[in-house]
């Protein structure tokens, strides 16, 4: 492997992620929080010293780059990524334990939203923005950003792309990846910023505004309030419910309305599959709760909040969904599995992948029923490879084993069955609330350092679709074969 | 679609099931049970009725037979037999709710082992008898009982063994189906027998040793008193718990055992995963119930009992499991999914299963870093075909489909989480007891009728391996093709 670039390139991201800090450092900056100034001052040398010396010390030789490479490349950086970007946290000793920092890091990047932290009212400004400001770069990606920064081999990089987007499938927008990217980080700051004018418009601070939009945009989940959305008035719930779906839609889309080409747009299948499951989960939530809240129009919002906040693993809420009937706490839960669109900034399974799995489940029994039919699995007009198809099956079932092992792994825990269980699928899904224990009105703070350094590879293993952690671990690659 | 021989085959099942009712009527016989007796003999009519009519009327003008002949066959045969199964319960008052009874013979013949009756001690020793009895029927499956009986063109027959018998491969044992089916029966009786004449050997009363070894056998779980297994000796429960694993492993080795081709049968992969797996879990959880009982040979007995039990898909207990640390119960929960060998008398996914997916898992891992190498994936040395491989992979996603669905289902119920999900679970994986208020020491009484059904269905689902059952109600099956 050639080590010398994912090296030279997890450095790159260390630089890139000492300029991001500087947001939160000047928002410390508009708030006069001294301490939560040094910190990110602190942080960002750090960040420098981390990724200055091996650009300096160890660059490559070439730029060969394979699946490999680039696998490791997205892995390494990620964790270095909340291993720096939990020094804030713990400089400041806002989070004095250097692991639930960690946590809640990577709770930030991968955007799953679990928080530890149990009386957010006694945290800075400066570091609540940091933590919905991960969100916001975790959720597109962070190496997709480099991309849009700094020019690349386009046909090399796209094996970083493929490892960091979601999705079964990952596609360019247009020939030049450094365009795509550019492209879609476009798109995503554009969305973000309107969605920050319309809850500005509906009277909420410019601060949360900004804080919202960038949890909301990450599909992330991060709030600044113990209630999460649930002190807001019901137009500003409604306005984040609806981006939470509009996050949760293929980054793709957007572009091709740009592009004009709305009807190609609107025929594809995944959104429709994405509004189909919504709407038919907010109908039955609605009717199940409506004893709850006894009116139309508090059951129709608060159903349709936690759908779409749950679909796109966001996580904000507006009520204690935990304290719903049965059937919606289940449903909600199954919900946490599915996830959004591929190639939106949304975490699970992906809507395309449970097509594509249905699809061949479908096709299976027909040929059992006709051994001697051949028939293709179709997404949109277009015919599925084979490779795509087995690697969605490989993909589900090693998703399923690792929940499995997850769950296991946090059992020494004395928390009951379902906050348990919940736990590991809402983290592995980059939701963040479960049921129990850990639904919207508690949280993570009770776990043990064990299971929080569990957790959050869950989370890590989830946000970037399993593979390129376990290649990226696999000892074979490191044998040094072209230094 | 064959009409006539479907009809005319569920016809015959009905005689044999009218048949072997004979048996639970001796028993009334014995113990002078005579409203027992009368409903029996009440039953027995029923089926010969129902049995016999078709079998006049509806004599087949061919043998032609495809795989949707036999998988309506057995789908058929086996919603049939559930029905007229639980005459007797109804007939007796004994279980007074027609869809409890229903629940209880399908429960029975699935070799789920789930119960609504709240107090055994007022239950009848016919009808108890009977319970037990289905479970054996069931376990290996009264179509290949059938075959044993009644001689049967064996190339078309194969379509019935394989919609019947669990595994994602089933095999002949010898050229002709009729002495497969025969030697696996003569097996299963000599095995059954042997577990008898060692229970009482350790005390165990007559009766009681029948019905318990009826149940180990089918792998199904139904005992006579509340605490299951707990109220007898250390010695019966050793002998129980080992029978347990006997009964699931794969009946082929015993064959090839008595063939004398034991190095074949000791190098059988999944037998040893399956082992591995007994081992392994009973250490985990003996060390975590220690502090529980206190001393190593109880831990050691209570832990290795559990997990054969879950594992083989019985359900007996000799503790109330619900009661144990979080890990344990935990553990024991993921057993439930694993199962037995194929080709045994269990339920579950099957270790071979288990097996192909992780081996496909690693193959795919393998081929992302070597993306031009094809290797097959292998098991006991032989290459699987891709379409045996798919298939696992659908029905894994099939399997976790419904099981998602049945939870939503009976998510109506004022049950908890945990009761809910691990009964949906429990019931799926014809293992019985689940966690809560299904544990071993309560029981499915508390369901509505609707989630009865519901269960029953996914009992059904669980026994057939879902393939047959969806077929056989697929509409376009019934276009009549060749009358």
């Amino acid at each position: 492997m050639n080590r010398r670039m994912v090296v030279y390139r997890v450095g790159q991201i260390m630089v890139l992620e000492a300029v991001l800090m500087i947001f939160p450092l000047l928002v410390s900056v508009i708030y006069g929080e001294m301490r939560c100034l040094i910190s990110f001052g602190a942080a960002i040398g750090t960040a420098l010293l981390i990724g200055i010396i091996p650009m300096v010390f160890m660059k490559p030789y070439d730029n060969v780059m394979f699946a490999k490479e680039g696998v490791s490349i997205v892995a390494f950086a990620w964790i270095l990524l909340s291993l720096v970007g939990a020094l804030p946290f713990f400089f400041s000793r806002e989070i004095p334990n250097y692991f639930d920092a960690f946590f809640e890091t990577v709770s930030g990047f991968t955007t799953t939203g679990a928080s530890l932290i149990t009386d957010l009212d006694a945290m800075s400004r400066g570091m609540l923005f940091w933590r919905s400001f991960t969100h916001w770069i975790g959720g597109m990606g962070i190496l997709v950003l480099m991309m849009a920064i700094i020019p690349t081999d386009s046909g090399r990089s796209m094996h970083i792309m493929r490892a960091e987007m979601p999705g079964p499938v990952v596609g360019k927008l247009v020939p030049r990846l450094r365009d795509t990217a550019k492209i879609l980080y476009l798109i995503y700051f554009a969305l973000t910023l309107l969605e920050t004018l319309l809850l500005l418009a509906g009277g909420m601070p410019l601060y949360d505004s900004i804080v919202h939009a960038l949890g909301t945009a990450g599909t992330g989940g991060y709030g600044i309030k113990g209630d999460s959305i649930g002190g807001y008035n019901a137009y500003l719930q409604w306005v984040i419910a609806v981006f939470m779906v509009i996050f949760g839609i293929n980054f793709n889309l957007y572009y091709l309305v740009l592009m004009k080409k709305f009807k190609v747009a609107v025929k594809n299948s995944e959104l429709w599959l994405f509004g189909i499951l919504i709407l038919a989960s907010t109908v039955i939530i609605a009717v199940n709760i409506y004893p709850v809240y006894g009116n139309v129009a508090d059951s129709a919002r608060h159903s349709f909040f936690q759908v779409t906040s749950i679909m796109s693993t966001t996580g904000y809420s507006t009520a204690d969904f935990n304290t719903w009937p049965g059937l919606s706490r289940n449903l909600l839960f199954i919900l946490m599995f599915i996830g959004g669109c591929a190639g939106s900034t949304a975490g699970g399974l992906k809507i395309s992948r449970i097509m594509i799995m249905m699809k061949t489940i479908y096709n299976d029994i027909r040929q059992l029923r006709h051994p001697r039919s051949v028939v293709k699995v179709k997404i949109d007009g277009k015919a599925l490879d084979d490779t795509t198809i087995r690697r969605v099956s490989t993909y589900f079932v090693l998703y399923c084993l690792l929940i499995v092992a997850v769950f296991l792994l946090i059992s020494f825990e004395p928390f009951d069955f379902e906050t348990n269980l919940t736990a590991a699928v809402s983290c592995f899904n980059n939701v963040g609330p479960g049921l129990g224990a850990v639904g919207p009105a508690g949280g993570y703070s009770g776990y043990s350092d064990f299971s929080t350094i569990v957790l959050s590879f869950a989370m890590l293993l989830g946000r970037l679709e399993i593979f390129p952690i376990l290649l990226a671990f696999n000892p074979a690659n490191w044998v040094n074969k072209n230094k």
